[in-house]
């Protein structure tokens, strides 16, 4: 099989994937623009129904539901996989370029044995089965040390990029540590090296106190609309004691971003009409996983507009609505 | 009426923009992801065409056509800014956070009398009366000491979030200094001062000889797909003397920017099939207008993939396609 490859823009320092698995034929974007099939018409015969199960390559891990009589949870390996386990991380030059193997790892996490639940309509039970599955996963890919990242999301419906509706989520796990990540953290370095706190701690007590934006509040966790929210209904959902790493979580603490996760995501699901999202837990790359600086969160981010030209060229989004009227249309 | 804000996000210091003009009501959202209206839809009369000239609040800027008698382009204020010139640069604080007036100008760049036109159809003639208004207006606003950036993009087709089918190109003025761009141009130095070379003039020389990756050449420009395109058929347009400042080109740079724009552009409609894009010119923010590392470039972004958790969360972008592959494809 031919080799992934990983290259490094020389301008921006992020990497890019180009995975073998997942490459289209020049042809084939001729009729993507055209086209776009439903996600129901290309789920003949969906790969993560019970009685599909041979269709995945090999289980990686499964949990039982609370009957222990059938799989809850399974993540097993993405099909067509962004990284591999298989290739290296041996930095190659193309001339001024710089390249690498497409190391890494790209399972999906099945999130119940029913095609048309969400984490929305779930129970609470079934969704606390979900974050024990994110949590044993990343716990066991951090154990391999060329592991430098791992990034759990959920893409929900077409325009967040989903392609099987099957309730679903995926790891990444990177061995490089993403510019993207890493210039978040030499942020909020150079933000406690000032004011010898945390960012996110900081963000968090204001956003506690000012309640202006808070959606909800639990023992554990606070979910709120960033002050300078990149898209309508972006929220973040942050633990509230200092935590670097998502892997630190504690049971009562996984209990509780269930409800947390499960009540924001049902608000949205009921007041905004089942919109698309994408969710990503951002957490501490390797070694940083205790600093006193960096802080886990879950970032939620609604896909209800089109990033344009201006975003792409400045970098700044233009957010049609406003943090507070979203948060206040969320708490009616 | 409202006054706009600038927001700051505190732990990417990228800005978000709030323009009352464009905000939606909460409830607005609910429907946005399920019945997306066509562009011709939304169209019954558009303000671009010959006779409806009024419904534009001012003329900016208009171009006779090659035969004297009617325009040929316009620039007009965009009917809902992101930026106003009126509001005011000044920062303010909201307890931990950062904020400013939306100070700024958009306008819009009608690029033909002709509804159905496109650039990619259009006379050599005519696209190079829309890069001489790209031109004249560029100067113009800088010209205003306030005016730290000037971005000039155009969104084609509706993945690429344009919203009026008339042929039309924008221009967003900023009074800050975004972080993204501001990144690049730390970047851009650091390899300066490294190598005492323009990175840009670099990637351009390596293009060139290497020629693996080139769509297209003339005497002032070189167009090629990026060696880490983020999505796929990503190009380039630069220019290939050194040139920080888009406001810099001479005449016959202009005449063969057009040319190579039209050509590439062309290129991409006849072997994609149309396909949606944005593209935007990268250049100098104020007081870099003369720096040996900073180099100007149009960048063309199609839209044929869907960006999702995984990018939100890494800033790594999967691309399914090739560089190489895009290339052979566009030259077969």
């Amino acid at each position: 099989m031919e080799a992934g490859e990983i290259r490094l823009n020389k301008v921006t320092r992020e990497w890019v994937i180009y995975a073998p698995s997942r490459r289209k034929r020049p042809q084939d974007f001729q009729k993507i623009n055209r086209a776009k099939q439903s996600l129901e018409s290309l789920e003949r015969k969906c790969p993560f129904c019970p009685g599909n199960e041979h269709m995945s390559d090999a289980i990686v891990l499964e949990m039982p539901n609370r009957q222990q009589n059938f799989w809850q949870t399974r993540v097993v390996p993405n099909k067509f996989p962004a990284l591999t386990p298989d290739a290296h991380t041996h930095r190659s030059t193309e001339g001024i370029y710089i390249a690498m193997g497409g190391y890494g790892r790209h399972d999906v996490i099945v999130e119940s044995p029913e095609h048309d639940q969400d984490i929305a309509t779930m129970s609470k039970e079934d969704v606390e089965i979900v974050i024990e599955t994110y949590h044993r996963r990343y716990i066991d890919v951090m154990l391999v040390h060329e592991n430098m990242m791992a990034i759990i999301f959920r893409n929900h419906g077409e325009r967040a990029g989903a392609s099987l509706k099957h309730p679903h989520s995926q790891i990444i796990v990177t061995g490089v540590v993403p510019q993207h990540r890493r210039y978040r953290e030499e942020q909020a370095q150079h933000y406690f090296d000032v004011w010898g706190r945390c960012v996110y701690c900081d963000i968090l007590e204001f956003e506690r106190n000012n309640h202006r934006r808070v959606i909800e509040e639990n023992q554990s966790f606070l979910a709120f609309i960033p002050f300078a929210a990149e898209v309508p209904f972006e929220i973040w959902i942050m633990p509230k004691n200092h935590q670097a790493d998502f892997g630190s979580i504690s049971d009562q603490e996984k209990s509780d971003f269930t409800l947390i996760l499960k009540n924001v995501l049902t608000n949205l699901y009921e007041k905004l009409n089942d919109p698309d999202y994408n969710y990503v837990i951002n957490t501490a790359a390797r070694y940083k996983a205790e600093e006193p600086q960096v802080h886990w969160y879950c970032q939620i981010h609604p896909r209800l507009t089109t990033q344009a030209g201006f975003e792409l060229g400045a970098g700044i989004s233009i957010n049609p609505s406003l943090p507070e009227l979203d948060a206040d249309f969320l708490n009616a």
